[in-house]
């Protein structure tokens, strides 16, 4: 016996968020099915409240509630100093560290070649455009270590030296708390041939 | 920096999904305002149109799509036999095992006291009236076997054995492909007093 329908259809829908395999995005469903329309409500009130009232910011790209980005409005950030993510979501983990007092800039990703985007598409030109026009002493690169976060990282690295302007990037190293034996030997050569004057 | 309210909204809402955390339900909710509008519409479209479309057969408790319950409409099995189960959910994965050719009954749940689910709110009523105004021959439980799945058993054992239908459970036993060293001691212990001639 199959699943009706309007249950497969949910169930695959389910399955587009990220993380979500088949089984989960059944349990999901059924779960749903058995709520009370109120408790239903709640979910479908929140999403189309969030879609309608978070919106990017047309200056670094962050979310934003309403008209004002709260940093690009905020008169107690370093404007000289711009910190370029990948993602909205980011800048939250960056904020959690309470270390960085300057400006964000959110790409729309990282470059892909295999997923068709480009230098265009991930909105490097904006964030070039944003350099160019204000005076910007530093920018730091915090991008993923990956294969699509190294190349972005490159990429911007060209980029933005060739405006004149200095880019930095976060460290590797060992991550806190751990033991050798557990960190990666990739990991182990960075913190290795970063090493710190002791 | 907090999160903007409506994507705090969000986040929880997806946080009430079974097996969700909050770094889950932060993933969610960041990966769906990613999200272009027709991508968002999918979702939104398949939980609305699951809600509306599906409903619980009358009879006996399974998702139905439309008027009619596909098990109870169909000629196709035998009307003596009940399984008792406490999820549309679990009909589907008995289905897939082409093994019960009978007719199912859904309960609301299980028993279990200090959720104040009690006989009444799990529909054990609708379950007796069935099984009194049928000529039922045997009723098979397929619960779960946990405190609350166990409870609910023997209260309708009780209940099934005072108007004379024979009532089974399902075996308990070694599953099939397991090494008996990853077999939990009850499991053994339920499969050992439950040893079959061979």
């Amino acid at each position: 016996m199959h699943y009706p329908k309007s249950l497969l259809a949910l169930i695959e829908a389910f399955r587009t968020l990220p993380g979500v395999g088949s089984k989960s995005a059944e349990r999901f469903a059924f779960e749903v099915l058995s709520w009370k329309p109120e408790k239903r409500k709640v979910l479908i009130d929140a999403f189309f409240q969030a879609s309608e009232r978070l919106s990017s910011c047309p200056v670094c790209g962050a979310l934003r509630e309403g008209e004002l980005c709260t940093l690009c409005s905020s008169h107690d950030r370093d404007r000289q100093m711009l910190c370029v993510i990948a993602s909205p979501k980011d800048l939250y983990a960056l904020e959690r560290t309470q270390n960085f007092r300057g400006q964000y800039h959110v790409l729309d990703g990282l470059l892909s070649p295999l997923d068709a985007m480009g230098p265009e598409s991930i909105g490097i030109n904006r964030l070039v455009k944003r350099v160019k026009e204000n005076e910007i002493g530093e920018v730091i690169l915090a991008l993923e270590t990956t294969l699509e976060g190294d190349a972005t990282a490159l990429f911007l690295k060209q980029e933005l030296e060739a405006l004149n302007v200095p880019v930095s990037r976060l460290a590797f190293g060992l991550p806190m708390g751990s033991s050798l034996e557990y960190v990666d030997s990739d990991t182990l050569a960075h913190a290795f041939s970063g090493r710190l004057k002791f």
